[in-house]
């Protein structure tokens, strides 16, 4: 740990949220308290005792159980998170706030995870709204995308404040310097989209904190034309979730070829290890959980359907971001950015 | 041919348009020729002449040039549409608007066949914006989106009539009876959505003469979880771009590991004939290219690296729209729709 670290905290975990309830995120968190991280188990104790249970040695872990009884369904309501202040999220999510763990990390309903974070936490200064950024696989290894489901409807300063955000997040989180930042658009021309991005494209020309590439297209995605892809939270919803079902299909396809006659199948057994490779770098549990950009503190949000491999990747990540003090670093560069003039300049 | 068939009548292509100029729209045209489709050349004599002459026997098909020397390059604005009428979009869309021709084929400037069309053909009744209409392979065969980048940005009521204009379409030209019909949105359930898909819900839930299956999101597209998607121009055509790019860069990928060591070169072998019936299905040139749905004719629109297979595909498929009479019954399907009590009704 470099010499101004901070302090020692664990992450917090919304451990009974998701799909498939309490199981995958045990597992998950006892893997990654293997590899030495210090987890709280936010649920109903007598659930997570169970599952601990199923997992021999997991007592001498760094692991707590915070029982709490209340936990928000996946067809309940995100406003339900008003008003159920002892549910599992909330819990969870007050821990950060309070300084007693370093990030809150929930597969959980999405919406009552964005909405705890956004009551609990509140937003950076200069930020309108958060923002949930994500990474897809490209050609160039990653490219990160933001909005992907946050907002529905939105301004051009908010994919604006996105670009500084991200920028700012790969550089502290990733070491990328300057990254290229891209406007999702439908055409490559700066006069080409409809208005919202329109306005965006030339919000984004005027911001010399980030390295803007211009607007590229659907296709630029996967070829990582730009570091950074940013859109409104309808697109990005829509790009995540076309990404990852096509990916699915067309593997899917793949393993029918192989299967499909004795030959392929014998030809099957020998590229079968060259496909896993690309199978990995489309599983979306290799970045585990999706970051909350814009609240002040750490916050996670994971597929609901997520396994013990995303649980383990997204707690780690989420250390990883306490670890390079992400939120206090973006924190300070956007009120840099937001000030181009200081006040002790002022007065020559 | 059935006894109501109309007249025969050849098809306009845009001979000179597009990426690679006249060779891939000749050679296409001259394969379609060979199937018997007659076929007009709109472009430069000299220059159509000379690709002609690279296909031996090619004087004796049903081919005509249509002597147009100006074309709009694709780097060219779209509303150079209005101050060029002999450019060749225009001399072939008029051909259809005076009934010499029965549908115009082209892989030039896309905007520039939109205006065209819009200018000389005018919308059908009913029909506020018209559509650009395409497939997408599937779990289930195909689905048809729309629009895919006609409109960035539109209101509740064109998706509507998209929403029926495609219904159409899939029954007329490919039999499907009552395709449903799936509304692109962050969430299946009815309130999930942005401000457009919301209204846009609405007034698809009231429309009789379809198939609403309900919203559906991006993962829904490859698993074919509707017959028809419908989304606006924006949207649509960030999916489009999206899916062509990510399946070009998986299929990269792929061929990669089977490229990467002596034993997958060798399980390549056997596989690669199996694998090559998912990169045909995956080829948008199958389809050869998108109809303009909405305009009082019939429109085509590829793309502009369209291959010699894409324009002989577009020019059989805009023949058979001709041949099942599918803009007369657009016309008066949507009439129907539009009176839900005709006047004879109205007086018992």
């Amino acid at each position: 740990m470099s010499a101004d670290a901070p302090p020692t905290l664990p992450v917090a975990l919304d451990a009974v949220g998701g799909d498939h309830g309490a199981a995958p995120n045990v597992e998950g968190a006892v893997a990654a308290a293997r590899s030495g991280l210090s987890i709280l188990l936010v649920g109903d104790r007598v659930r997570l005792h169970a599952e601990l249970g199923r997992h021999p040695g997991s007592g001498r872990l760094p692991l707590e159980v915070i029982d709490t009884p209340d936990v928000i369904g996946m067809d309940e309501h995100a406003s339900d998170v008003r008003g159920r202040p002892q549910a599992s999220i909330n819990v969870a999510t007050r821990l950060v706030k309070e300084g007693r763990a370093s990030a809150v990390v929930s597969m959980g309903h999405s919406g009552a995870t964005m909405a705890s974070s956004l009551l609990t936490l509140g937003r950076l200064k200069g930020v309108d709204r958060p923002a949930i950024l994500t990474h897809l696989p490209s050609k160039t290894g990653m490219v990160t995308v933001l909005d992907v489901g946050a907002n529905a409807d939105v301004k051009a300063a908010y994919l604006a404040q996105w670009a500084q955000l991200a920028s700012i997040y790969l550089q502290v989180l990733e070491g990328q310097e300057r990254p290229t930042v891209g406007l999702l658009s439908i055409g490559e021309e700066d006069h080409k989209g409809n208005a919202l991005t329109l306005e965006a494209h030339a919000l984004l020309r005027q911001l010399k904190s980030i390295n803007f590439h211009g607007n590229v297209e659907g296709r630029d995605i996967f070829q990582g034309t730009t570091d950074i892809v940013v859109t409104d939270g309808f697109t990005g919803n829509i790009v995540l979730k076309l990404a990852e079902g096509e990916a699915k299909v067309l593997f899917g396809w793949v393993r029918d070829a192989l299967n499909s006659s004795l030959s392929t199948k014998l030809g099957g057994l020998l590229v079968r290890g060259a496909l896993r490779g690309i199978a990995d770098r489309l599983d979306p549990s290799t970045y585990g959980a999706s970051i909350l950009l814009g609240v002040r503190g750490l916050s996670f949000i994971g597929h609901g359907s997520a396994d013990a491999r995303a649980v383990k990747n997204a707690l780690l990540r989420a250390d990883r971001a306490y670890q390079t003090r992400l939120v206090e670093r973006l924190s300070s560069e956007l009120a840099a950015t937001m000030m181009p003039t200081p006040v002790s300049q002022a007065h020559p």
